[in-house]
């Protein structure tokens, strides 16, 4: 291999990127360097105020530049149903192919104790402090269909159940064991419309 | 959509790089921020450093992060053998997969009167120079098999026979109309030792 040093630095940086191997990261660095240096200045730059300035909204946990994101200081959206997912691309999913119009609260995961991820690690305290408030009726459990996403689904409707709230849960039509995330928008606005009681 | 803007942002900057649409800047972006923060920074590091530092090599026009390449300052390569290639990604290729000793001269592109790019967009200036310092006795052209690349090896080879110098081209091997940067190595292989005078 000939590349010069920072050229293979590159290519390894360009390796955390998911889906990028060592073909497709020489591929990027070669593009960046030889024909789109515009491109590799802006991505820098977005990519470095991204880093400083996106944190986590104070309320819902999502990905966000300001302290409340732009869903939960959006005064029209319906305050009484909360809709509980594990990550923001689930956000963006759901705003993309459904017509919810409540708010969000976002897990950044789900319950794994081998992993040493409890329900502090998906700031259930917060959800919780939230559910105590007494403005949410319906809490919509969107998390994944799989076996750590039904446990903390089912946990969560137990806080609700708890405080006399109704948690549903969004319907089969989602496949088993698939990701939120990869689901065509069709499939996606089915399941929220035939949520069911849990 | 409801990502915040400097997210919205870095997506839009990652679809700089080839093969990256919608669907996989948002992956990738989402990627960055929630689960790899570290190589996000290192990325940033290292497009910036190389942004900075590689430049050309002014002797060959390869990418480089000193005045001279590792392989134009390298002693033992062969100076009498030029290999005449199109771009950076291609003497990565050719390094890889040959076991070629002489030294490179990359065009960056080839002859496209309609582009704009003719010999002085290719250095071929340089090349003309480099050619009548009188040590090369074989120049092996190793543009792309398309209309323009044989064209530019034509060219080149003109160059080459009004200074004495034997013009040699790969050999067929590499399917025509493909791309030297995605030709398996032993094809790479087979055409550089069945090279022919042109
Ligand atoms: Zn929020
Ligand atoms: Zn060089």
């Amino acid at each position: 291999m000939a590349a010069s040093p920072l050229l293979e630095r590159l290519m390894a940086a360009l390796r955390c990127l998911p889906g990028v191997g060592p073909k497709s990261s020489q591929r990027m660095a070669l593009h960046l360097l030889e024909r789109d240096r515009d491109g590799a200045h802006r991505l820098v730059e977005s990519l470095q105020s991204a880093l400083d300035r996106i944190g986590r909204c104070q309320r819902c946990r999502d990905l966000s530049e300001t302290e409340l994101c732009a869903l939960c200081a959006n005064p029209h959206r319906n305050p009484t149903l909360l809709c509980v997912i594990e990550t923001p691309a689930d956000v963006l999913a759901v705003e993309q192919a459904t017509g919810f119009q409540g708010l969000y609260f976002v897990l950044m995961g789900h319950l794994s104790p081998l992993d040493g991820i409890g329900p502090v690690e998906l700031g259930l305290d917060m959800l919780e402090a939230r559910l105590d408030e007494g403005e949410i009726r319906e809490i919509i459990l969107a998390t994944n269909p799989t076996v750590e996403g039904e446990a903390t689904a089912y946990y969560i409707a137990e806080m609700a159940r708890e405080r006399g709230i109704r948690p549903t849960r969004i319907a089969h039509g989602v496949p088993l064991g698939g990701e939120l995330e990869y689901v065509d928008g069709g499939t996606l606005a089915h399941a929220f419309a035939g949520r069911r009681d849990l």
